[in-house]
């Protein structure tokens, strides 16, 4: 039987707030058994970009990345948050090592080219070293990514974060019976933002395209389900959306979005 | 009989420069057997804390350490600089793993406090987790290390890259045979930095302490030497401050300062 392993993604607007950041961690801290997480970043990165008079600019919800954008995407995903993130878990006794993409190639990616449109250092992941990570794993650690990733060339390529959610629990499906969780500010997929009420509790590809057709599900809301339906079809044995203090007690019935 | 190991420091000179820097990598790629490096980077820090409109205060020639400084020193030594010398050395093939003293809890710290001079988010070194770092370079893993250590509260601490070069040093003679070479833009320890014909080929302590009382090493260089002759005390087989792009030709008779 595969062991159980539990790939976190949270999202930039959690990281932002440093309370919810650690009600996130006290949750992640306490999820039992073999475990990594994903984060993200994108507001801390605009703001540190703004102290530096430079201009975020974004093309269908991704950052266009020049030569200085990636210098401070680098310092604040692959330092700050990171780091802090790595910090925090090692005071709850939790033994963690943030790592990026580019260290011990975890994360191979390619240059997004598209015609027309130039994103600059932006990378979609290729491969994950499944090895790698496993042996980390099975040494007792726990890693936390930060989503910078490289191509081989020595140049750091800024990619999405759930994008390596899907990429990485997607590769680990060979090793282990994976778990995907992405952890976010709402209790799950929600039919309409402004309606509590509104939860989508369980979500079929068909369904997705329904609502999407419909206008039902946001801008955001979109990268964020291509991903997760891309990780159902490669294997990953369970897939869900839910509010970051909750991702340790999905088991006790809390709500969240069910990805089917 | 011990296995041999480098323990590498670059200084923040040489990272300031790319040309250098690459020039110095590609010397450390080709260093034969086991390896990891430790790099400062303070120039850069400075750089970016003056792009913030921060203020660099220094007393003895280490920075006081701020809550807005400690999340640039942070930002730029454990995100910019470490991943762009670990992308470079992936670039090259060699299996380089970016990591802090936080991750894995490799570098445990104490919080500096002095009377009358508090010198904020500074650490010093207490212990080095050898066990975790021989096993990363067990696996063919090269740990490149930020100067960036914790002390168990979820608090990063600033600590100087020399004396984190020693203490790591130090700490792996238990298991590894340790040449430790300490690697700047000099050819050594000079007696007089205006004539490169005073390099000083050997120094032992009574001579240290006699060049230091005529006032011939400068004062970047004292904490350098303290930490050299610390790590000599500690049972390191070999001690040597060298410039940077030389250091894989210490057996072909380059120049270099021994530490005897």
């Amino acid at each position: 039987m595969k062991k159980k392993i539990y790939v976190v993604k949270i999202g930039g607007n959690v990281i932002n707030d440093s309370i919810k950041l650690h009600q996130f961690l006290r949750a992640f801290q306490a999820l039992e058994g073999f475990k990594l997480l994903i984060h993200g970043g994108g507001a801390k990165a605009t703001q540190w970009g703004d102290r530096l008079s430079l201009n975020a600019q974004m093309i269908e919800g991704r950052r266009v990345t020049d030569d200085q954008m990636i210098d401070v995407v680098t310092m604040v995903y692959a330092g700050l948050i990171n780091k802090k993130i790595v910090a925090a878990l090692q005071a709850e006794n939790c033994d963690a090592m943030g790592l990026s993409g580019v260290d011990a190639n975890l994360i191979f990616s390619k240059k997004r080219r598209f015609e027309g449109i130039d994103y600059g250092w932006v990378g979609d992941p290729l491969f994950v070293n499944v090895v790698r990570l496993s042996t980390f794993i099975d040494l007792g650690l726990v890693p936390i990514l930060a989503p910078i990733t490289h191509e081989g060339q020595g140049n750091l390529l800024n990619t999405n974060a759930d994008t390596i959610a899907n990429a990485v629990a997607s590769a680990m499906v060979k090793k282990y019976e994976v778990h995907l969780i992405y952890a976010f500010e709402q209790r799950g997929v929600m039919k309409d933002v402004q309606n509590p009420d509104s939860l989508i509790k369980s979500i079929n590809h068909s369904y997705y395209l329904e609502l999407k057709a419909n206008g039902f599900v946001s801008k955001g809301m979109i990268p964020k389900l291509d991903n997760a339906f891309q990780a159902r079809a490669n294997g990953v044995s369970k897939i869900c959306i839910i509010k970051f203090d909750k991702i340790n007690r999905l088991n006790q019935g809390y709500d969240h979005t069910s990805i089917i």
